[in-house]
């Protein structure tokens, strides 16, 4: 093995902004002392050689004011950081690639992770989304209109009680009948009884419909039982798969999306892993979060509480995320976003506009407001059909 | 399968309690928002049955002012909101577990978790660490002293020359002999050749001092290759396991701890994960996540960013971690608090007062200050011995 001092990498780099406030000089100390914290978490002074100091410590390409509170350089202004960090340091693992974006400025306050850019050399150890937008449409048959997205609950329904409310929407026309995320495999109501059932109840609608809906059960899990919660799905007719990356680590997500036998589109929601987006001056830009870093890791639709519902998620930050997921990504998929987290339906013609065609409007509570489940489930799909008020309007499922 | 209006679960419930601000009235309508948001996330009016309603949906307990901000019942306050949960709803999962506690409230702001309280009826579900302090202590035979630790880096030394870090660092007196968490399985520095020189020189060591001092590598790894990683590990000789449960998800780190087979202390690293704890309104508080969580994961060590180095915890939130590792909890072991982030050899007089003996110290780039390594590992071995200053002090190794 070669010793440090004659290290030879390929000088590679991948690209981290951070956002910090401070004066002009205080940012260059700080964003100096990130690059070793990053890499080498050891003391300028101290580090051994020059081949490390040069290859392996991360190197400031650019600080950029981004806000300017004060005309004055001794004042604190808010920078845009940029880091290069040698694609060797990430190896080949995405669970390294948060480590040497993240890992341990994660717990300082003053620097949030704005964005990232990755070149070919690290991301050809990524496959991405299997299925991403067109191979989702492809699937459901579904050339150009937004999706319609719905939930199985209230948990405490029994396995027979959710399918027939499956069968129902499946009916109604809704694209993707997911389990509500809080369904796991609870006594009263166990999931191999659940997604059968379930399943079964989809494609019995299916074959009344002519239509294709998919039944994504929520296979979120402890570390040992995930691969074959998600092969039981499978075997028992789910369309795609519903996990929370959060709970289990990105990296599951992206060992599921790469399981060729598995085969189905994933649906990821944003459980515990959303708190790391709270900012304004810590954690991870919604947009990273929810769109390039989520997609990088193979999901194939990204689940987010929309502005205009119970959370606090503005449009700006609804924006940023659509624009991520979709965005040219040197040849990773674009994936669907999926605005949720009490969304009405009166909101339907907004959420379209604001979106546009390729997202995946997800409905929950809403359509059980008035009692009639089918009426609900026809007004959904009428509001994104062609030929819909929003449609004949002129300006309907325009891109962001 | 018994429709939901007959469900007849156990009656046992387990307890978040979450700090909110607001008015008096503010704060019991959010309170009963999360006690929905968490469980049936459906409105109130549309639960399809009072079975459910009662059972299945949190229940506040108690609503206790913690900080009063103004004397008037109209003006915000800060509240800690005890709500209780059924122990069914978290299934016997650790995942579960976590989504039921801050799933979908992690992405709110004004919503902190504070601590949880779990009955026998969901422990029981829970193996926790198999060595804890009094097994890492048997493991070492060392029966009072807290114990030693640094890392080996920087990142980009070859593994021969990490490897004659780490056997000047065991003959020098150090207990535990992690890698660097930025150490996974680069190309400059790859994990086999890596743990089986570090382990070997270590086990040199140990047999020219007659002591023991263990190597821990770090096996954060893709969610398929965790488990050959740790196997490998064992193999190869490690006394110990370090484990970013951030980066692989936290029920990696209880699948790891539960394997009998493997045997192994593990030592938790913050990177990632870490960025819930900041607040002060948001997040999951310092002690419950650096903790009670990860020693209910099974971690037999807590690495976390103590007060007094390059991180900005402040001395009340390590205490808090510190405690939460090693109070009573219900058969559970206690673990050990790992102060670090930047600790000095100067400061462990102090830490030894504030930690107590059953800590950890983990001290990285200060012991390579010097230029000699042995003289500075004697110092930091003389530090923590009997007889040290701080012992004769009369007032060293006091529990919090």
């Amino acid at each position: 093995m070669t010793p440090s001092s004659t290290l030879s990498l390929s000088g590679e780099r991948f690209t981290a902004v951070y956002s910090l406030s401070g004066t002009a000089a205080e940012v260059e100390a700080r964003a100096s002392a990130i690059c070793l914290e990053q890499t080498v978490e050891f003391p300028e002074a101290l580090i051994p050689n020059q081949a490390i100091r040069t290859q392996i410590v991360g190197a400031i390409a650019e600080i950029e004011p981004s806000a300017r509170f004060s005309s004055s350089d001794e004042s604190p202004n808010s920078f845009e950081v940029s880091i290069r960090y040698p694609v060797e340091t990430a190896g080949r693992e995405l669970t390294q690639l948060l480590n040497v974006l993240f890992g341990n400025v994660a717990l300082q306050p003053g620097v949030r992770l704005q964005r990232i850019e990755l070149p070919p050399a690290l991301l050809q150890h990524y496959q991405g989304p299997r299925f991403g937008i067109s191979g989702l449409r492809q699937r459901l048959g579904i050339t150009d209109r937004p999706l319609l997205c719905t939930a199985l609950k209230p948990m405490g329904l029994s396995p027979a009680e959710l399918a027939d409310m499956a069968y129902r929407l499946a009916l109604g026309g809704i694209d993707l009948i997911k389990d509500d995320h809080g369904l796991s495999d609870q006594i009263f109501c166990p999931f191999d009884e659940r997604v059968s059932r379930c399943a079964e109840a989809v494609s019995r609608a299916n074959q009344q419909t002519g239509r294709t809906s998919l039944y994504l059960p929520n296979i979120t899990a402890p570390a040992d039982e995930l691969d074959a919660r998600a092969e039981r799905a499978r075997e028992r007719g789910a369309g795609g798969l519903l996990l929370c990356p959060g709970l289990t680590g990105l990296d599951s997500l992206r060992r599921l999306a790469a399981d060729e036998r598995l085969g189905l589109p994933i649906l990821s929601h944003p459980a515990l892993l959303g708190g790391l987006s709270l900012g304004p001056h810590i954690g991870i830009a919604h947009g990273l979060l929810f769109g390039t870093l989520t997609r990088l890791a193979g999901a194939d639709a990204t689940i987010f509480p929309s502005y205009g519902g119970r959370f606090a998620f503005t449009k700006a930050e609804c924006q940023e995320i659509a624009n991520a997921a979709r965005a040219p990504m040197n040849g990773l998929a674009p994936i669907w976003p999926v605005p949720a987290g009490g969304m009405r339906l009166e909101q339907v013609p907004e959420l379209v506009r604001f979106y546009g065609a390729d997202s995946l409007l997800l409905i929950g509570g809403d359509l059980h407001a008035s009692g009639d489940l089918s009426a609900r489930c026809a007004a959904f799909r009428s509001l994104v059909e062609p030929g819909s008020q929003t449609d004949s309007s002129g300006n309907a499922w325009g891109d962001l």
